[in-house]
């Protein structure tokens, strides 16, 4: 079996060996900080944008035990003989362990970027759950060409079912460009130039793996191949989870800010972003209060804010609007 | 002992290895993901339903666990010889673990929807206690006739234990829809429509256990019947916990907001479903307030929601009616 | 050595073997799944019987983390050699275990039962001080009659240690079983069943623990009896740390909902208990409110709370009694 | 090299080997139960002596961390050979990772003490540091003499370094003695109390220390007297961090309630100790309502509490002290 | 291989392989103690200056976490062979996973300092991405230069990355320097006087880990060399991480009770620093209250710690501001 190559057994040098060793910690150790950070940071956003917070953590939970996983094989799979490193069995888990990650983070990240859309109700639940499926259908596609059919070494499956992968991807390109445009005039300029940066880090992004998982249909891979992929791959992931949940924190904050002024919503703390203040800090009226302003209140419901509700499901969509 | 095989002690080519290992790692990722979630939500769900997002969290929890040994045996179980993975005396130990998380996490699952549901007092914990216990016995029963009885390969104890614990999922059937049934008038339509897509999920679900365990029964179990049995087991694992907690998550936080509005509970943070707003953030009143606003308070408790509770048992169910 | 076989040292058929498995892992999800929930509801109760939560956290945690170690070497203790599990070094480590864990957790047990009692002060000081001790000292006498005097294998010394752990046990009884009685009154009456009950469970199972202990003195340990030993320990440390916990929680919920509704306490959480409202939240005063308030909220220390309270030590136990 | 035993490389006989592991983990398992109650205690207590119950957690922390690595070493250490546990390679590491865990905690000990006493200020920020260091260096210098040089088989440098690490203790003594005396006339008579017990625990069982670390310049170290050493470490350790941690908890708690009933402080909980009161919760007055209160909240700066505060330093130490 | 010693293949003897495992652990036990401490005081400070102390938290659980690694590889990577450890080829990973930590961390280090200085908006964000970039590459230019190319042993590519390396860290002195001083004024005297030691801290320990990178250029490295290197690289882990990160700390905290005292922020605890109160715990005004003093709220945003902020990008900078 091991007369034929596969793009991970490959017999490392030194150098190369630890660049890839470094590229996998690092990556997993930034995807870790980023799991830090997003678990102690739910609270600054406002309830109504904190699924894209929780989506991020999802991820980089999710992503920095994928990494843990995968430098498990990478250290333990190659033996240290004659100054190279030789691969050995668990050397074929350094690369598919991505799909699996992927599989839950990619329709996770298409989640995190809609939870900052203005899209709501029954359209933003059902352009979820198309967007979510199609994000999964394209690692799954692209995870039973490159692994599981005749074990990734068929080039004509690879090429089949990456074409399908790319098939979900064109549309998933479509339905979040279409959110983000449909999106941004509705909140601040500054939210809505973050929201474009964070829809543009992802989908670019996006536009790298396709690139790496094609290497092994252009090229033999050699060692320097395997090395760059694994660099490729790491570097993509930071920048499509880490690098866009900064900015799709950003987005969060500068909208809970303005539905706070907007008298939206309330927040207990303050929302700072580069140490300027976008909002006060505005605690909800106590019970007692609260009846006597009843009426006062509901105005809100004209705002626009909500006016991108969806009205067609049957749900209470104000405060007082069911009996 | 290994001349009669065993379901789980298949020689498997390396596609359906990779896919297994896919299958096994990407349900406990996602059941992780869940987890990270439920722990970081469980702040907006009022604390009436709080034991609904509690259930989820410790099932979540269990069940990432559980599936950390299933791959961790899974892993080391087989050993790659002459170019295909062969079962060592660890992979006995690749399906009958599901049973050890079964029989703490479907327990769970029933008190998870029961919270959601109308029924209050003595008699939602009747209820809840009769429910867990039959769902302890449907798994404990499959348990032993699957691997405790001739190691689960005599085919007699297979089909009786089997019809056993088909008569305990049986009474959780008929209980559990009777509960949904009763409590869906007393919601709002949005409400009861997900929670009758919760128990339809979890039941039909339920459905697909028997079908798994009933294999080794009908066919001589190939390495792409294995195959068969641990993805559905996978991805039934991830719809009747996840896509079953997310469900009842969102029933959850629209009784949340119909108690604010209904003045029955408070709640510091707004709640918001998919961008619409259901209530608003309401504080309780200070102590100072709360003497003097003391008998409108009480008003409340001839509200519809309470009329549910089952006054046979002898506590207080008002604030003030103990004296 | 191995030639007088200890109960640990049997040679497993595979069906009781995974029963004993089965019984561990499950065993410890149970726990592992009570430690989630208790980390997560600390809030649910009042500051007042806070410790009650907290030291069924840290039971939890401690057993949870018991059963890793305990499942650990029941997996590598025994080697599956021509169709049953014949045990290795490590299983003489597969019982004993237990009683590091009930060491640190049986004497936490006691304290999370005071927690709920009505006694107060130094009284409960000193109290909890002799039930931990007690409970500590009945732990250590029956390890070293167990596992170091002679290996657990001289019959006197099991009977001589075995007979002083019982004469704590007794102390233990009649100490905790005068706790409950005189603090029954003083609580609603739903309170007071779920407290009786706490203790019935609790002092029933340690019940469970010296007759285990007592098996090799009076039968030969075979497979079935070594089996039958794991699982009635595990379902017995489900019982009386789980099932007692969870009525405890009733007990400290209720008991928070009536200091609420008495005026004793605020919360800022209502108090639901199977979907029942047993108290409504309410904030403490603002500080400046507070100050023109305090005469009235002084009034509270004369409510029958208090009265309980031991006023013999040299501390304050009024907001307002120390200058 | 094998030849002179150090005071690690015993072989031991069961029972005492056994005896060794339950001290090691029950003392872990002690620990780990402490920092889990810490975790989820740490607001019980007023900001003021926040960094006692930080310091607390941290200690439990590193101390269950360093008895994991303890107990990993004490069971990988040993191999049963013929009835009898004989040391291998690892075997070296079972008592010197203790001055690793202690090089952090005992200083950390020093500054949990400090922080509820009542030196305020650069002065409690200077002596902090030099008690922090002497700390630091009197478990350093031990580690070198018992560990380092010559590998502590040398009896001089035992003996002196011993001498240079009492040193600081002595240091130690003196100044933490001066800092409670001098803290117990501004605090209540519970809480002055509770502190000289905590003092006296900690300095008290530090004196176990060198005791245990003379041994082997006193007597050949047998196999009992390895099994005592590890016992009493393990004791002393358990009563220094957690018994002294419940101690200084408690202190904490008290000042918490004074400063609250002084108006001091505001604090969210009542502060409840042994089911007495001793504080109610106050709420910190809101924006609008502090502005008009300004002036009457400064006169808060007069209380004794503040006057303890060191002025030589040119920072604000009152709200509007600063212009 | 082997022939030309590496700086991490040295044969140990006893006394210094044991340093090296005390300085490696007692550094990750201080990076975890202080791991803790952040997330659990997190809300001491102000949600202004909470990206520092989150910078903080994410910088001691990677570092903690690669400190593991390198424990893990040093215990592994030598075996005890006649009295002296002699390293395997797990000790080649005992040196270069610091730069991976350091890739990470390093970066972050600089946002932490720069989250309490006082330049805000677009500038503070460009310099932050400057200066954490030239953070990134002064790590992985030494990186290449000690571990990729030619494996560290090219006395050529070791002095000219170096210098590469030294480039951007002189670019960081200047623009954090810059930062430093230019924020000094707009803060109060201990404050500044904080920042300015944490500067001071964070740059002069970053001049040891060229001092300590340069040792195999200059000298031919023995056992006692490699000790002193692993002693050196911990105790400045440790100093500009946790030592830099307390001091950091506490400009948060006072630059917090500044902004409480000040009005331009709410913080519901009172800031204490050292047992001296600096601000009094504030809440925000409820929604009804903030409707009618919006006003006067708005005059906040007159204040000098407003006027930083840089008014060159499009977004709201104040409650009200937009439309």
């Amino acid at each position: 079996m091991f007369d034929t190559p596969t793009p991970e057994l490959q017999t490392m040098p030194l150098g190369l060996y630890d660049l890839v060793t470094y590229a996998i910690v690092a990556a997993g150790f930034a995807l870790f900080a980023y799991f830090l950070y997003s678990w102690n940071s739910t609270g600054e956003v406002g309830v109504r944008y904190r699924p894209a917070v929780l989506a991020g953590l999802c991820i980089a939970g999710v992503a920095a035990l994928s990494y843990l996983v995968l430098y498990t094989k990478w250290d333990t799979g190659f033996d240290l003989v004659g100054g190279v490193y030789e691969p050995n069995a668990e050397a074929r888990s350094t690369l598919y362990p991505r799909y699996v990650d992927w599989s839950v983070t990619v329709p996770l990240l298409t989640a995190e970027l809609l939870a900052v859309c203005s899209i709501a109700g029954a359209r933003a639940r059902g352009l979820r759950l198309r967007t979510m499926t199609a994000a999964f259908l394209m690692i799954l596609t692209g995870f039973l060409g490159s692994q599981v059919l005749a074990q990734g070494r068929d080039v004509t499956a690879l090429v089949v079912w990456g074409l399908i992968s790319t098939a979900f991807y064109a549309y998933l390109y479509v339905a979040l460009i279409g959110a983000v445009r449909a999106s941004m005039s509705s909140m601040g300029v500054e939210a809505g130039r973050s929201l474009r940066n964070a829809a543009l880090v992802l989908l670019g992004t996006f536009g790298v793996y396709p690139l790496v998982y094609a290497v092994p249909v252009f090229v033999d891979v050699t060692p320097a191949w395997l090395a760059g992929m694994q660099v490729a791959y790491s570097a993509a992931d930071v920048l499509a989870k880490v690098g866009f949940g900064v900015l799709v924190h950003k987005v969060a904050k500068l909208r809970t800010a303005e539905d706070v002024a907007a008298g939206v919503d309330t927040h207990p703390e303050s929302v700072w972003v580069s140490s300027v203040r976008h909002s006060e800090a505005v605690l909800p009226d106590p019970r007692s209060e609260h009846r006597t302003t009843r009426f006062a209140g509901n105005t809100v419901d004209d705002a626009p804010v909500s006016a991108a509700a969806d009205a067609r499901h049957g749900a209470t969509r104000t405060t007082t609007g069911r009996s």
